[in-house]
Parts: C-alpha cells; sequence; structure tokens
C-alpha cells in the first residue's frame, strides 16, 4: 500500500502529522497528549483518565449528547484512552467528514465545560468502570503486577484510580491539571487514511488557536522497578498468574532485541512458551510473554492461566524456558521472530487507524517516525548471540515480580516466586 | 478501495470466493464450514470446538509444531474459531505467500491424524479453556443468556461444551462427526486482499481433492425460543445483566430494520441506552444492545452492568427504553442509524480479514454475496414506521430471558424479569 508520512509544527506547539492512502475511502485521526497515569500523585491518582472521560461530557457550544450525535450522524466512530504516558482522543470517519472529525476533537479538548452535575453522573460511571476491570481477573491481575513491579510511585499505580480518589476529585481539581499538561507542545494531532496534509493543518490550525505555547516543565518521577510478590486470592476456576522483571525502555540499544527475544519466547504458536507449556503439556490455554516500554523503564512479562494444581508445574517449566534462552536460539527461531516482526509492521500500516496511533506514538517518544524499512533494518540486524545475551540481562539475579488472581494464598504465591527463582 | 469479487465452484462442491484489492500488501484467506454447536447433540456438545482444536494438532504429514512454525516463518498469523452455525479456520499473510496459507489450511482439515497422545493433552487445553471462560463475568452470561432462550436444544448449548462431555470424547467421535460434516457442498474457501482468483482456484482445487461432494443430509433441530430466568450468584462487584427477546432470522424480511432498531436502541454513545442509561443517570460504564442472526431464528439482547443497588432503577429505564420505541423514531435517529450502517460496511471494506469472512459467510448464509450497494440500499429503505411496529413484535407480550452473573439471588432475578415485563 502506498502512502506518504507529513509532518508540520503549529506555532503553538503542536505536531500534525498524516499519512495519506490515496486508496483508502476512510480518515482515522486523533489527538494524542503527551499526559498519562505517570504524572499523578497518590492524591489524584485517576485524574488523567477521568479528564478523558469528562471531555465528552460537554463543551462551552455542545452538550454530551451534541458531540455524540455530530460525530455519529456521518457514521463516524469517536473514542478515547488513557495510559501511562499519553492520553488520546481519536475518531474513524469517512474520508469527506475530516472536518468533521477535527472540529470535534478539537472542541472536546479546548473548551470542555467540567460541568458539576455531569461531573458528579461521570464519577459514578467510573466507578462502574472499576467495579467492572474488578470484575476481570485476567485483566485486573496486569494492574497487580505494575503495582508490585513499581510499588509506591506513579508508574506502579492503576489507570483508572482507586475509588477513594476517584471519589473526592473535584472540578477545581480536573482545571488544574488539565491546565497544566494540556499544551501546545505537549499535543500530536495525528491523521493517516485518505487526507490531505495540507487540507489538515489547516483544520488544525484553525480548530487549535488557544493552547498554551509553553511546555508545562513537569519532571516525571523516574520509574524504580523493585519487584515482588502480590496474591489477590479468589474463588476462580484458574489461578490467573502474572511474571514480571525489569525490561527496556524505548531508547533502550536493546529495544529491538526485546521485541525479538519476546517473540521467540513467547509470542504465537510456534514460540517456546506456547510450545513447551501448552502443546507438550496442556497445562494451560492462554501462555504468551510480552514487553512493555516506557520513557524510561520497562517490564518484561508473562502471563498464564491454570488450574490450582498445576501451578507449580507450570511455573517449573516457564522458568526453565525462560533460562534456557540463555543457552541460544535456533537458526529459525531468529528467522521466524524477524518475519513476524516485518509482516506485523507491514499488516498495520493498511490500517488507518493503525498507523494513525503509530504516527502519533512515535513523536511523543521519538520526537520522529521511524520508517518503517528503519525498523525492519534494525530487527533483520540482532544476532541470536544478543538474544542470549539479553536473556542474561533479563533473568540474572533479577529482582521478579509476581502476581496472581485466582484461588491461591499469599503464602503459596510466595512459594511459587521462589520455585521461579530457584535455578 | 476498489475491488472486484469473484466465486467459483470447484467439482467437489467447494466455494472458492475472491476479493482482489490490488493496492494491498496482504492475504487473508480461510475455510469456512458449514458445522457448529448446533449440530451437535447433548452427549457430543463440544465437539466442533474440540474437532477445531485438533485441527491444529497434527497431519499425516506434519506435527502440530511444524504446522505453527511453517505459517510463522513467513510472518504469517493462523487461527480459528468455533459459532453455532459454522467453523473457520483462517490465516492472514505476505500477499507472496498465498501458496503458504492454503497448503497449511488444506492440510490441517484434509489429513488431521486425531493422535490419542495429542488429543489427551489438548483435552486438558480445552478445560482450562472452560475454566477461563467461567472466571469471565462478562463473557459467561452470554452463555447463560443463550442457554436459557433456547433451553434443552442444541441452539442454547454452549460452543466450549461442558467439561464433563469434554472429558469423555474419543478420536472415534471426532471421525465420526468430521466425515459427516466436512464435505465439499459445506465448505466455502475465502480469500480478500493481493490475491488472483484464478491462481486461488487453481491451489484450492489441488489441495481439497479428498472432500467428499455429496452433502451431509443432516438436518437441523429447529430453534425454539422459549425464555426464561438464570441467576449465576457470585461476590463480585457489578452485576452483569443480560436480557433477551426472540429476534430475527438471517432470511427475515425485518433483517435490515432489526439492524437499525439496534443501532437506535443501544449502540454508539448517542443511541438511546447509552444516553438514559449512563449519560443521564450514570447507572453504568457499559450498556448496548445487539441483534444475533441464524437461519431459523435470532436473538436480540442488552446487555448492562451495574453495582447491585442499582440494579431495580437500571431495569425500569432500560424497560421504559425499549417500549418508548414503540412510540416512534426522530428523523435524526433513522439518518445517524443507516449513515452508521453504511460507514460500518465500507470501513469493513477496507479490511482483508473482515472483507475474508463476510464473504465466506454471505455464501454459507445467502449462497450468494449481497453487494454492500444493496445492503446500503436496504437500510436505506427502512422507515420509522417499520422500527415503531418491530418494536412491538419484539416486546408485545413475548417471552422474556434474564441471565445474570453476580451478587443477586435467584428470586432477585425474577424479580428484575416481573419487573422488566410490567407495563
Amino acid at each position: 500500500m502506498k502512502s506518504s508520512v507529513q509532518i508540520s509544527t503549529l506555532q503553538n506547539g503542536i505536531r500534525v502529522v498524516s499519512e495519506n492512502f490515496p486508496h483508502s475511502g476512510t480518515v482515522a485521526l486523533g489527538a494524542w497528549v503527551a499526559a498519562g497515569g505517570r504524572c499523578e500523585t497518590e492524591k489524584n491518582n485517576g485524574i488523567s483518565h477521568f479528564l478523558e472521560h469528562m471531555a465528552f461530557k460537554g463543551t462551552t457550544t455542545r452538550t454530551a449528547k451534541q458531540i455524540a450525535e455530530e460525530i455519529e450522524r456521518v457514521g463516524g466512530y469517536l473514542n478515547a484512552y488513557t495510559a501511562r504516558e499519553e492520553t488520546a482522543y481519536y475518531a474513524h470517519l469517512l474520508k469527506e467528514d475530516l472536518a468533521v472529525g477535527v472540529e470535534i476533537l478539537s472542541d472536546i479538548l479546548i473548551s470542555p465545560t467540567f460541568c458539576a452535575e455531569e461531573l458528579e453522573r461521570e464519577r459514578g460511571v467510573i466507578l462502574q468502570e472499576i467495579g467492572r476491570a474488578q470484575d476481570s481477573p485476567d485483566s485486573i491481575v496486569f494492574d497487580h503486577l505494575q503495582q508490585t513491579a513499581y510499588p509506591n510511585q506513579p508508574m506502579g499505580r492503576s489507570i483508572l484510580g482507586p475509588q477513594s480518589v476517584v471519589s473526592s476529585l473535584s472540578v477545581q481539581d480536573l482545571r488544574v491539571y488539565r491546565d497544566h499538561f494540556y499544551r501546545g507542545p505537549h499535543f500530536v494531532f495525528s491523521a493517516a487514511g485518505n487526507v490531505d496534509h495540507d487540507i489538515l493543518v489547516q483544520l488544525v490550525s484553525k480548530a487549535f488557536p488557544s493552547l498554551p505555547a509553553a511546555p508545562s516543565g513537569h519532571t516525571l518521577d523516574p520509574a524504580r522497578y523493585q519487584g515482588g510478590v502480590l496474591a489477590d486470592t479468589r474463588p476462580l476456576e484458574q489461578v490467573h498468574i502474572t511474571f514480571g522483571v525489569e525490561g527496556v525502555a524505548f531508547s533502550d540499544p536493546d529495544y529491538y532485541v526485546s521485541a525479538l527475544f519476546d517473540a521467540i519466547l513467547g509470542t504465537g504458536m510456534s514460540s517456546r512458551l506456547f510450545q513447551e507449556v501448552r502443546e507438550k503439556r496442556g497445562l494451560v490455554y492462554s501462555v504468551h510473554s510480552f514487553h512493555s516500554s516506557y520513557k524510561d523503564s520497562g517490564l518484561f512479562g508473562i502471563y498464564a492461566g491454570t488450574g490450582e494444581e498445576k501451578c507449580e508445574e507450570l511455573i517449573k517449566v516457564v522458568r526453565d524456558e525462560c533460562h534456557k534462552m540463555a543457552e541460544g536460539v535456533r537458526d529459525e527461531e531468529m528467522q521466524r521472530a524477524r518475519a513476524q516482526f516485518k509482516s506485523s509492521l507491514l499488516m498495520a500500516a493498511e490500517s488507518p487507524s493503525a498507523v494513525c496511533m503509530r504516527n502519533a506514538e512515535h513523536l511523543l517518544i521519538y520526537d520522529r517516525i521511524i520508517p518503517r524499512e528503519e525498523m525492519i533494518a534494525q530487527a533483520e540486524a540482532v544476532t541470536s548471540q544478543q538474544i542470549a545475551r539479553f536473556s542474561e540481562r533479563l533473568f540474572q539475579n533479577k529482582a521478579l515480580t509476581l502476581a496472581v488472581v485466582g484461588p491461591v494464598k499469599e503464602n503459596t504465591a510466595q512459594h511459587l516466586a521462589a520455585l521461579f527463582q530457584s535455578a
């Protein structure tokens, strides 16, 4: 699929990026803001996400209902998410409706009213969202993992925040937070699909005049990986287990090594974990590894869900597979990991919404968009020696994190963690 | 995005369909079989899904590991799903790897070995999958809804099957089931993306020579909607509630009316349920309606998750919104529903995997592929009078299904159902 990327920076610091697919009939677009859970304190934990919700609750010229109706009456789709280092507001529309998308996104970002009555109702919605998350063991276990890996610091806190803080946040809190972080230099406006860059820049310039051009000056509390053990004991069918060790930051020289290591150890059906844990032993339905990167840290993790009586065997097999990575990987495994890296990039390159998100994230993280060919070349250059060495970096004498949700008590979880760390 | 659809029928009855996107760099392809949960009895409930799992467990020429490796070493992705009226095996690959995809898909479908040892291990995997499903209240509640809507019949049973049946299925059971249903006339092989129809037909003809050309002669047990109340009492944060009434079959003259009715009542942020339940009252994080169609029946349903103390208010609001649909809908609502119908079709038309699945399903359901323009014209033709009349068809004196998972007992669930049915 042919496409071309263009970037412009507006006077107030907003970066506007477009990737044009002339054959597409749609356009994905959105605003990414460099503000998220990591910008919070213990006292306002959950405010980034609360602010994201309140953006949809009315502006100086539109009610919440009008916002929804204006996008949906042209068949568009509007949504948002909050992460640790960013918040995103995005839409997907037919190509002729680009201006509608820019108009609505700018209005909810520039002119939210934070009406007190709406805030109270939305508090109720968020408390229900927290309840729903608590009821999903295979999702909440990742919150536990993060919290145990990075205790007592912004990096470890949940995005939704605890009920107690969500119950206390005020209109004034939201205003202060927003005024501090929602500034031009922290914004990327991205669009991908059938979109003309000049028209996009014109629309965004007109729509975002009032954002301050000065940066917030905020410095992130550095991430301090620590590790530990957490058991959330519940009467469930499965024990939902996550392991973590400190991984790599986005800028780490081992970033591409980590991606290939992850693929070989635990992504896909031919990965070592899938073959050893599921295919050879039938211990699980789900097992996979993952690697999350941040500005200054990262988490390498593994998820598996199994019956209580199979936990010990599972831990031993996972442990052995992690350590075996240091003994070297086969050429076929390297080839597969490289091919998967390349094809997943090329497949995502065909989806306007995936491209829109990728470009915005690259500008926030790297201040440039890394061309796909450069990423593929980086992955091609990773050697099996680097994979083996990276295994030692991850697992040798490193503090482990283990979080479980299910029919397992604290002391059993401690025992499982010790088992993982015994060689 | 320009594309062209072509269909061929092979000698053994397999229909081959392709939709070519000349600008794409990838191809999605798969085999859809008209066999699923509805073809099962109480004694073999879960066998369609077990068979789907066993397809990946080795053939006369490949081990399970080789199957995974051959697809993934070219960066491809292979997966499968089992539904009530179909089972699908599909892949997504770079365009130059079409032949690899056809070869692997045909091998796992034509020549599985059903090795007894592999079967035992896979039984363990499926039992873990059942455990995982049981632990997800917002997913298992839909199984409960189906079972309560269609009690004691194939249409109501779960796709995974109960642990007791999964524990008892044998190699011989799988062979008998497969030989009966896996026949040329019940197969559609679909591909979408950068694909040449003639090459695809050649590859599929060569790869699927041995499927019987005679149909199974099986007649489906007709779906008999009944309704009722089920409470799965658990100590959760939320009550996960689903409502259902009998909906429409694929061939029902009201099929497009149902789609627009669903959009106006409960799809998207400007839908009535979202506005009344979440935006005006803050009762939930999630609320939406859905309509599932089958060959001879359908289920129209609503999902909502809320706190125990808010259930009564929720039920009353949902009930009132359902009944208000009979009083008529506004022109803007009709326009929005039509626009959403159209744009979701056009957005899906840009995704090779979505198009591949759509074309296969249309051939299985309608014996033809309904052009997008025809579907859009059908949706455009629906009137607000039809929507109001359809509301009466759904809700007037009709047996309700209500299934809940959460901190609610059987008698409370009965009370909630009665509340919904009081006018």
